[in-house]
């Protein structure tokens, strides 16, 4: 089953609102120009799937569509999940870019820990392939792509000649509207999503709940962050690692003593 | 519905194996010593889940059992979710701790990014809260958690005495067995899995797909790495940053001409 390709470069595309979303399908239409695009995303929506990966159940994977240059399967899997399957059963070389989205809706802060679009991408990166996670601040299905859609077009050709660093996924939010100021390279934004839970009661009488809420920027005056840059209408890229290791922090605690705790437990 | 607290310390514990698991009796056994533990964990096993959250679905929240300075709840929702409904609606004040695991089996290295027992730590993280996740190397539902619960508890500890900084959450992994060395303070291994699909035909005629596949580590030589103190039978503790951004990237990426792609695009 294995596919075979030419020489072009070969671009693995997936996202977590599912293989039939606007986002996705702006996407292909960005990437197609660089070369072969492969696809390969959830059947149905996944979003706040974060980089979870599925081991209980097993994976189908179907034939959406075959034309020149361009195949698209879906799967029931995550998109880390349609990410592997591409990457280790499906393709019969290396992807040489991974591209998640567009995204109906931002990841930007700490939302990219959610974001099952972020979690493709990072998976991407794991394989050791350029890795791009894009999103349009636009929760709606009919949003507009258009603007979006030469942004997306910038940075991947900019990728494409350029590459990312080992290790290295970039997490690109896109606003709303046709008349933004451009791109700036920003740090993710230090602040976090208030919930409301909104209680509701079922036909049995028992509770169940709605997660809903909103996002608190804890440093809003801070001009070196996604959220600054999105709120003034720039396109903002963080490159974002794998290795989440606080360097600081294993400094400081193998200095202060917590690796001294007794290891003579033949006891306990 | 918000459970009154007196003014011992409150732990929140969560896991992704399902509140019925070994591993997190274990670990209510140990933190209960340190003040009253509310458990707010799925219902059923999470294995894989990353930082997943529930936004398409309502949330069930049902009581398991109450005790003195003892509740448990268990929910349909991830980690990260039992974590939020917890500090977002069922207590009445923040928990001065959350706990998530022991799980069943590792977390070390990449994998941390598809660990649920992760991703419940680190939202608690996002809250503000000191959280810690920890793991024992060892898949079974019957694995012995004697000597992991010493070492759960004596980290615990020293974190109940020293708390931990803000934005950071301790990703901790443990060896099975009895005869360990002590806890070492390390960075995330580099390695990543090695996936392959095992392909079933289903009774239909179609493929399906089973996710299997082994650790691989990249740099097996490197001796400040939680793979090393793992295969050298230390506890490994990491400290984790849920800031992602890659500050050596934007540094770099700020001075090549990535922010500098033309931004009069309203005619594209």
């Amino acid at each position: 089953m294995k596919i075979k390709i030419n020489n072009r470069p070969l671009i693995l595309v997936t996202n977590d609102d599912g293989v039939t979303a606007k986002g996705i399908d702006t996407l292909i239409n960005v990437v197609k120009v660089f070369g072969d695009v492969v696809v390969v995303a959830p059947g149905r929506a996944m979003s706040g799937m974060s980089h979870a990966i599925t081991t209980r159940i097993p994976l189908y994977l179907r034939t959406v569509k075959k034309e020149e240059g361009l195949s698209v399967y879906k799967s029931n899997g995550s998109p880390a999940d349609c990410v592997k399957i591409a990457v280790n059963y499906l393709l019969d070389r290396k992807p040489d870019f991974v591209v998640s989205g567009i995204n109906h809706g931002s990841n930007s802060s700490v939302s990219m820990h959610y974001s099952g679009t972020m979690g493709g991408a990072r998976e991407g990166t794991l394989f050791g392939i350029p890795s791009i996670a894009f999103s349009l601040l636009d929760y709606r299905a009919d949003a507009d792509f258009s603007t979006a859609s030469y942004y997306v077009g910038e940075i991947f050709r900019w990728v494409f000649e350029h590459g990312i660093a080992k290790g290295v996924s970039y997490n690109v939010n896109i606003p709303p509207g046709d008349n933004l100021k451009g791109i700036k390279i920003c740090r993710q934004a230090k602040g976090r999503w208030v919930e409301q839970f909104e209680r509701r009661v079922d036909p049995r009488g028992r509770d169940y709940f709605w997660l809903t809420g909103y996002y608190d920027n804890h440093e809003p005056d801070a001009t070196d962050t996604d959220e600054w840059a999105l709120a003034n209408n720039y396109v903002s890229l963080v490159p974002c690692s794998v290795d989440a290791t606080d360097f600081e922090s294993v400094e400081r605690l193998k200095e202060n003593g917590l690796e001294s705790v007794p290891s003579h437990i033949a006891s306990v």
